[in-house]
């Protein structure tokens, strides 16, 4: 029978209908939808550097390059000298769209996805990650910091080489600052943060758990919106993804590898999206330069991961909930089952 | 170059970026997705009556049915005894899938949109709605009522027979209740309706109205998410689209189907969804049988029109903002342009 779910850290009801499910193999495959591009003229493959805007940074390796991050061609928010902030006819607001939009091209190589990287190099774009957001972060007009990867068409990628995207926005994005307000005002009933206490839930009825090793614990949320969808916390409390030490930068490279196999080994090349929630910058104080607003403490940084094996539609455009065909429950137990190669 | 741009109704940004602009023909041409199936079994075609659940309305026609509605098949939400709310785990909230879900097959005729149905025909679905909708607010479990159309494979219908869905839930989605509580601040301080205002200031503007009636205005939304985003509005206030007399059923027949020639006019049979948002439905009071709370007198309905040109990707999903490629008053300008055949 559908049931309806909250969790706590959204404050979004989402209906699960195992009236709809599928084993992992019913879904319509629909794969990255990019197989069709060949390299050669692949303007993140080796030899054609000359093909992107001048990088922004890089990784060098003996024979080239490991990892490099250049300018998105097409970018979304760029620089301006100024915000720009008015109100436009009384009613609306409008500023120049400020920010930053970088492209993080993971390996030389083609084909190979995070899944089929050495843990090096998957070690090499979480050090590579942690950079540009540091980078980012200094430049007083940007607020947030987004990193994401999409993945395959459907997904919203319009290249098939291993890539991920960075933006800086001049505003604290509205699901962000929504996420924000729900974990104060738990700390301040509580002053406990929210998602430690989710995680260590979670932990304890295992229920959900796809993975937990002494670093980090990946599991299928409760309020899951998406068949498949997980989410990677640390479980050292941290709102903070940037203050990451080398150890646990080489743990998240082990569990996001492990995970993103896990994912392909049971439903193949799907498409699907990461997202990294982390605090928004630091602001400065007026007047006290070297002094900063309050970190928010309370939050706790995490990746989100979503496969898209379903479509979005009117119904979730006009009410911001979701149906969801798989029970996290039973997709936390297929991926578990999951035998890694290299374990 | 890109702007950011906020409205007052959603309270969301969104990044107008022209350097990503295209001309209506440029977008990638998707269609509907579902022009492979046939008529013969379509359970929704005349003949076929007896492949459907037993319908639960029907507007019936000298040779049949011009307007049948049905239980959906897969429906997301069912009849239950109770609405079981409970916490689990301490954490989360669940209740039962309580709700109902039926399907509006618009015609008997497989290959009839609205915008190639007669005048009359779509004023029959209309009447069809208002009558669906006030069927299910008399269920006191229903707080709200969603009713909409998937168009299209990748607007998430799964099949090509015209048709919209209806579904009522056991409580206020999450979006409509952001939009009222904004309403409700915006009258507690001005006593006006924040919709009234927005609707006023684009019709004396006219730089994003597409189509003005003595009854309805249509245009592109300030804050547009996606290319060719349209709004339709009653231009005269009312909370609740149930209430219309029938001149201004005729009349939004009339509109709703000229939006939609108009676009398919412009972009061909590309995939969209329409939403409506209405108010939540009355809630008795507890004691007294006859009385109601106060309905939301200080919202407005209106139908939202989403394109399905663009995908939405891993920022959107991060951040809940969006990118949009086509400024608003330039899709307004190309949608005014369009020549309606029999106007």
């Amino acid at each position: 029978m559908p049931e309806l779910r909250r969790g706590p850290t959204s404050g979004r009801w989402v209906i699960v209908a195992p009236e709809r499910a599928k084993r992992p193999t019913d879904f319509e495959k629909r794969g990255s939808g990019l197989e069709e591009k060949k390299p050669g003229n692949c303007p993140f493959c080796a030899g054609n550097e000359a093909l992107t805007p001048p990088e922004v940074q890089r990784e060098e390796a003996p024979n080239g390059w490991h990892v490099r991050v250049v300018p998105n061609k097409f970018a979304a928010l760029e620089s301006y000298e100024s915000l720009g902030r008015e109100a436009v006819e009384g009613f609306y607001d409008r500023m120049n769209g400020v920010g930053a939009h970088e492209v993080v091209i993971e390996t030389p190589d083609h084909f190979k996805e995070i899944p089929d990287l050495p843990e090096d190099q998957v070690k090499r774009i979480v050090d590579t990650y942690i950079a540009r957001l540091q980078a980012l972060q200094q430049n007083q007009m940007f607020r947030y910091v987004l990193l994401f990867k999409n993945h395959g068409k459907e997904a919203g990628a319009s290249l098939l080489h291993p890539h991920s995207q960075i933006i800086a926005t001049p505003i604290v994005p509205q699901e962000v600052r929504n996420s924000l307000n729900i974990a104060r005002a738990y700390y301040e009933r509580k002053e406990r943060c929210l998602f430690c206490d989710v995680m260590l839930a979670e932990i304890r009825s295992g229920e959900r758990v796809v993975e937990e090793d002494d670093g980090y614990v990946v599991w299928a949320p409760y309020d899951a919106r998406f068949p498949f969808e997980l989410v990677l916390y640390p479980k050292t409390h941290s709102h903070d993804f940037t203050s990451l030490d080398d150890d646990q930068r080489w743990g998240l490279a082990r569990i996001l590898r492990r995970t993103l196999q896990r994912l392909t080994l049971l439903l193949g090349d799907i498409p699907y999206n990461f997202v990294l929630k982390t605090t928004p910058n630091p602001i400065p104080r007026p007047g006290k330069p070297g002094y900063w607003t309050t970190l928010p403490y309370d939050y706790h940084w995490r990746i989100a991961i979503m496969p898209r094996l379903t479509r979005v539609a009117g119904f979730e455009w006009g009410t911001g909930f979701y149906i969801n065909p798989m029970p996290p429950e039973q997709a936390a137990g297929y991926l578990r089952e999951v035998k890694l190669t290299d374990a």
